[in-house]
């Protein structure tokens, strides 16, 4: 096991009706906040009225900053910092999936920040301080609601690029399973893969002896395996949900990775495929994850071979070779990923082959030169060799 | 899945010479600080002179409180709510195991109450503040180290009892497997009965569709019946201490138990016989377990097979019937803690038959009438009778 730091001090407010106690919650920090959505579809379910009417009951002065994305954009998040900066607002709450909340996190770091709030992403400074952000969540995916992660695209330059903090980690997050009753089918299937690649992104690793991060990374797998169909047939399935919206928080809290070597080179990629195409998060990783491992399973065949017998219960019996069994684990992922409805291919997208350079040069250049932990790739034919097997 | 809240802000620095920063981590804190520790075995091994000389080139004032018992007592801890408040201390160091640090918490929910600290265990006062804790770890077990919880006994009147508090996360924990190098083997052995029975007072639950509670206690039970036998074995097992370092701290920060029903009948029931005959936490509880196992395992069949199957490989075929497999279960649990050398019934350690009306009466007693969650017990009789199943 490597050594590591940890720290997740997002509390957790978890179940049936908890979003009600919103008002009471944020008054403890704040009287003057930004409440930051997305589309409006908060306004379609009736959660919008829940929550101002919670928020105006406890006495909280509130600004709203609707119209986030998917690959929420950096001009809007500009928008926020302006505006939080001009009514001296203190607190953001953001209702909504990883866009809305990756979008509030970038206000609260500019909000405290003279210069450009690109700077950060671009490695050019460093967070010191951000607002307290707290969360509503809507879509079980990105993690970000107990996560030191925004992820923004870059609208000018089309770079999407993640950056973690510790001061990003939200002060508190509401997650109520019933909020997710109105997701639309691929919304939730997305939302599956997102959180099983952030599981890939930690499970898949050189670090030998980290038994006990193995084991909580496969047993958050199988639940998800398990109960990802649930919600993709049952829209209402609470237990279902209760369990998908559970993973996913703690798929990407940092918890499964501690002591781990990471990769994040399937996440890179995928950015770069997301931010060019403008392709949900969960479908790019749907696409990148299985030509992903089948570039690289060589580097480590007794990660992979874990990964077939733990995960997806696939024998190990000796008459088989271990390239047999993983390439049946890579294959069961691929059929699971197009069982809740997902792309698997970037041709499925749109995507020609005369693209692929550009693509694999944006995945690199986001990445200052280098993605994956796993294996590294540097060059910009070795990416571009990734992504014709996704084609 | 049942509604819950989860806080767990305590920054977590794991792994080789992380205690080698204590000073600047403190620092950040305070510059007057009470360090807590135990026996003097952090003298004998070296781990106080490294930690005083860190403490002291970042220019912390230290003042000493040394003698922490196993079952710390009350009134060492009130002795140190009085040196606290005399010299304006604001901060407080435990560096040695769970009793030193659930000692240095007691001291720091003390030094913010004008009461008596004893009102909070006993229910008669809320901790509304507490000083902060830090702690640098030398025996995984207790899990105190990331925990809300501190248990003290008063030397009065012999009642042993358990306190959360979100105000009694430590800040800051440091973990060091090699610190564990020097522990003898049966405190190895009851640190590892101590972090199962933290996970099987959560694991047995009845309640319904909490999967990835189940598969994380899984894991993390897995992960520690693996690699325990490894450090009784091997006392400078790096690997498999970091293991068994890590499933510890998560047994015990509440993370295993969101969303579910939890037991605590065999630690109240432990406490009682610790408190009484000064035996072992972890060694009351390699008595207790089995004896509530064999008690409590009808009233959820399924639940026992599952633990059966999932945690100890027993093959649930149909031509057994579950209570064979279950039955099954317990004796592999109870071998297993033999193995490591723990006690697992009363008489080897002095107690007769005599003494259980008294000590079921002192379980009781502490815990306010009645213990349990997955049964609860409210006679005297009915406690006596698990004390004499593990007579």
């Amino acid at each position: 096991m490597n050594n590591f730091e940890f720290y997740c001090p997002t509390k957790i407010y978890f179940g049936k009706g908890e979003h009600k106690k919103i008002g009471e919650l944020v008054k403890k920090y704040s009287s003057n906040i930004l409440l930051h959505y997305g589309s409006g579809s908060i306004k379609k379910s009736g959660l919008y009225d829940e929550v101002l009417s919670s928020l105006k009951s406890a006495g909280v002065n509130v600004t709203e900053l609707g119209g986030v994305q998917p690959n929420p954009l950096l001009s809007l998040a500009k928008q926020g910092i302006k505006t939080v900066k001009e009514k001296g607002i203190d607190f953001i709450l953001a209702v909504g999936g990883g866009s809305a909340i990756d979008s509030a996190k970038c206000i609260a770091a500019g909000a405290k920040y003279d210069g450009d709030v690109w700077d950060f992403y671009i490695g050019k400074s460093t967070i010191k301080a951000a607002l307290p952000v707290a969360t509503i969540l809507t879509i079980p995916a990105a993690g970000s609601e107990n996560s030191a992660f925004t992820v923004i695209t870059n609208d000018e330059n089309r770079y999407k690029i993640g950056l973690p903090s510790d001061f990003l980690r939200p002060v508190f997050s509401v997650l109520n399973p019933e909020l997710c009753f109105t997701l639309p089918p691929i919304q939730r299937a997305n939302g599956i893969c997102d959180m099983m690649a952030h599981i890939f992104e930690r499970y898949f690793t050189n670090t030998k002896n980290s038994e006990v991060g193995d084991k909580l990374c496969e047993g958050a797998l199988k639940a998800i395996i398990n109960n990802g169909p649930k919600v993709i047939k049952k829209a209402d399935d609470y237990d279902a949900w209760a369990e998908i919206m559970w993973a996913g928080t703690l798929a990407h809290n940092g918890l499964l990775g501690c002591g781990r070597q990471e990769d994040w080179a399937s996440h890179g990629m995928g950015h770069a495929v997301s931010a060019i195409f403008d392709i949900a998060h969960g479908s790019s990783l749907s696409i990148m994850f299985p030509a992903w491992m089948k570039t690289v399973y060589k580097v480590n065949l007794e990660m992979f071979v874990q990964y077939a017998v733990k995960v997806w219960g696939i024998s190990d019996s000796i008459r088989d070779d271990k390239e047999a069994i993983i390439l049946k684990a890579i294959c069961k992922t691929e059929k699971f990923f197009k069982s809740l409805g997902l792309p698997i291919r970037l041709s499925e997208m749109g995507v020609k082959e005369s693209d692929l350079p550009k693509i694999a040069e944006n995945a690199l250049g986001a990445a200052g030169g280098a993605i994956g932990g796993f294996k590294q790739f540097t060059k910009k034919e070795e990416v571009a060799a990734i992504y014709k097997t996704a084609l």
